[in-house]
């Protein structure tokens, strides 16, 4: 049976050099192509997507794994061949389901509404990307109608992102966390605002840049490995383990953007740094979910990030940097300024206490699109009541309302909500890590971030993609992905600091 | 037919597709790729190569030639469809037959021979690489036989890189050039020397890159289909036509190395962003062949670059960047130094009037080689020898001499003469430049480059790679590839630097 086994993960590296590929032509796209490369570049990646898609989906792969789902069940489950044998299939049913023709259509729809939302959004422009939109939910209703029967349409959307968590499950969840979330911030809301002026000062990008370096140096980030360029946009991305880049943008008229920028994609790129390299050039050699992976970006940026015991650590070299800016704001000052909590329009910029209010939002409005009950159209209008609703702010333009997200040029839907199950499961790991590394806050104090990593190294990072999110979770923490540790965590951190 | 057509089109599209990601990945290697990038990029290349061959070489493409043979028949010769199925077919019979064992085993014995190579030359040890060159000599033999039969062994190699060139056509070429190169260096070795001490002062990198880059934006190099990075071994490459990359190194200690190395890939990235947009994703969408490449090249870099006309214009702005190091150094004196004459050793620092020589050399080695009338044993011998009847210097060591280039450790035979076929064709071109643009040369003194790229346009760039390079220069100049030009050029312009 090894043969066979050898056979499939053959057929599967030559799969993951497809997607390797793909990724870096996606990476040079945001990062340093000309505008001229765009319809080539769009070709590229819709070739090389139907190749991987056609390799995967032949008829090979489905014999190969006929006979090696027997033998994974004589298998330790735990097993990485065991893993990779039940995700590949679990894949594979997916795949078949799929027509050659749709992903390589896809692939074309996507990029050039991309190009249209980027224009829409400059010229704040909603009408210019509607038509690009209404075909992407289109397509994204006929991709669910390839999974039926469902119980819900957006569980197949959902499922790509977090295998196995159902549209019920996260309704749950948001459902019970959002008025308490609201509650939070109106009575924030009723009291003195904190200062945070000085985080809005001219900062030169490339001190900014040196530190956030520096920082996520510290953190373990091995740039051996990897390596930090600016994009608009920002994210991680990687081209096998070797080699798992950041991004970041810099605005030197706002600190917190490239700061908490760098130390939220340094959070992603560390655990696909931890990936077992035995897991390389097969489907488990990533991240377990999206959902996970926030995980870990919301716990580098936000919880170290944001707390006091970093800055006890980092703050003088900070002040050292911008002597004119921070040199009379202390600890305490700058502690409360960079845990503001102000409903805003802009949900990158979002703090803690709002930023699941805006995902809250955008999941409604996904299944509302999706169910049809919203038409496109319309879909500007519903943005700026819900805002209204939740947050109490109304955007004056569609560009920092509705158009502000990438992600529905790139045809993501399903994908909003695993931002506000990361930070869940990055508060329940948290209190975990706690447990386990008594004297965490003191060596965190101390710029010491080994032992956290070592602790998410065997927890977390090794095992890749080898178990579901909530097997993952459940495995760790003793349960599965739930808002309790999250919503104590906002209600004593803005408590202490907002006096309420 | 045109179905027929259509279908082969498509197939040629996708191949296109995975030249260009390869491509991109190679790129990304050699300008921002992490160390711990090397593995897998090896492996995605290795696939997306292998790929596009079996792709290319299959029955599919084979038979759809068959059927097309005769319509391309029907056709205009000079038409886009004719040419491409005409390269097509020519390619194609080229690929199938060689073996696929060849190919695996190919690539195996260079990739060896690449390290082997690079620790010789690190330990000036030509006996640790001659093995490897040896079985590189025994496999281009082999190559070789499988196009018997053939006039000459070296033609089938000459042709993978000018397609339709033969041996005995370079041969005579360059026999009658040789000792009128040799009398050339002989007199000017007879004069006093220029001063070119200025050029090896301190050159501040960025002041360089921006030079650099005004003046290819003069020539017409569009920065919306391209961009500039920097590579330890420059080199130009493109992702599609709308895609063209050049890379420079820069020495902040000789001014010559950023400046001409971006005058001459501006040259051939000129020429890519000029092929006709019809011929994307095609065969036939990009340069005919290395020699006509490397006319553009040279072009740029000599025939414009190393120009009195040209310094008449960009001399004051060059002078303004760097006025301690050029602010007493007049246009006559800067003109002179950039066009020193000295017999070097090391081919890449070659001046004009010696570059030409160098590539005798290796051409008479690889010939003899291929003829087995020289032992790779004795290869370091003859080297020193020819250096010192044609340049009148010997290399110290053999790592500045018989292993100071890449290219027979990657095993590649049959090259190097493109490079001096390039400087012939630059001046055959240049010659018909100038009589059908009488006033190029104030043009060229009041930074008008638009009417010269837009005769190159129409004359070189557009055809891409549809007619073979001794068919397009005769197109051109009324003749095939000749010396006559080229020794002109150097005795009129050296002739006057030095007063001969």
């Amino acid at each position: 049976m090894q043969d066979k086994l050898d056979q499939l993960k053959s057929i599967l590296a030559i799969i993951s050099d497809l997607h390797g590929a793909t990724a870096l032509l996606s990476w040079d796209q945001q990062c340093y192509m000309p505008p001229g490369g765009v319809v080539d570049r769009g070709n590229q990646i819709g070739t090389l997507s139907s190749l991987a898609h056609s390799k995967f989906v032949s008829e090979e792969v489905g014999s190969l794994l006929e006979e090696l789902k027997p033998y994974a069940e004589t298998l330790d489950p735990e097993s990485d061949d065991a893993c990779l044998i039940e995700v590949t299939d679990r894949d594979y049913q997916k795949s078949i389901n799929v027509p050659n023709e749709y992903v390589a259509e896809w692939a074309r729809v996507t990029t050039v509404a991309h190009g249209a939302w980027e224009e829409a959004r400059a010229n704040n422009d909603f009408s210019h990307f509607q038509p690009h939109l209404e075909k992407i939910v289109d397509m994204r209703r006929q991709y669910a109608d390839f999974f039926k029967p469902y119980t819900h349409v957006y569980d197949p959307l959902l499922d790509d992102f977090e295998p196995g968590m159902t549209t019920a499950e996260v309704q749950e969840i948001f459902t019970g966390m959002r008025p308490k979330q609201v509650e939070l911030i109106k009575a924030i809301s009723e009291k003195p605002q904190v200062d945070d002026s000085f985080l809005h000062l001219h900062y030169e990008d490339q001190q900014q840049w040196e530190f956030g370096e520096a920082a996520i140096t510290k953190f373990g980030y091995d740039w051996n490995r990897g390596r930090q360029d600016k994009a608009a946009h920002p994210f991680t991305t990687n081209f096998g383990l070797g080699d798992v880049r950041i991004t970041t943008r810099v605005d030197e008229n706002f600190l917190n953007t490239a700061l908490f920028g760098t130390l939220h994609e340094a959070g992603h790129a560390i655990y696909e740094q931890g990936v077992a390299a035995e897991l390389e050039r097969t489907p488990l050699g990533s991240g377990a979910s999206l959902a996970v992976h926030e995980s870990q970006s919301r716990m580098y940026e936000n919880l170290l990030g944001r707390s006091y015991d970093f800055w006890v650590h980092f703050y003088p070299s900070l002040q050292e940097r911008f002597k004119t800016q921070l040199g009379n704001v202390d600890l305490d000052t700058f502690y409360k300024g960079i845990n503001k909590v102000e409903p805003s329009l802009i949900r990158v910029e979002a703090d803690e206490a709002t930023y699941n209010l805006h995902i809250m939002l955008r999941l409604e409005l996904e299944i509302a699109l999706m169910e049809g009950k919203l038409k496109v159209a319309d879909l500007p209008q519903a943005w700026n009541d819900r805002m209204e609703d939740y947050l109490g702010v109304v955007p004056a333009t569609d560009a920092e309302g509705v158009l502000q997200d990438v992600h529905w040029s790139a045809g993501i839907l399903g994908y909003f909500p695993t931002y506000a199950l990361g930070n869940l499961v990055s508060n329940q790991l948290w209190e975990k890590i706690n447990l386990d590394i008594p004297d965490l806050s003191s060596q965190v104090q101390n710029g010491n971030f080994a032992e956290l990593l070592a602790w998410l190294r065997e927890n977390v990072h090794r095992h890749g993609a080898k178990f579901k999110p909530q097997h993952l979770v459940k495995r760790v923490v003793g349960s599965t992905i739930s808002p309790e540790a999250y919503l104590k965590y906002l209600n004593d951190k803005f408590g202490a600091i907002y006096e309420l």
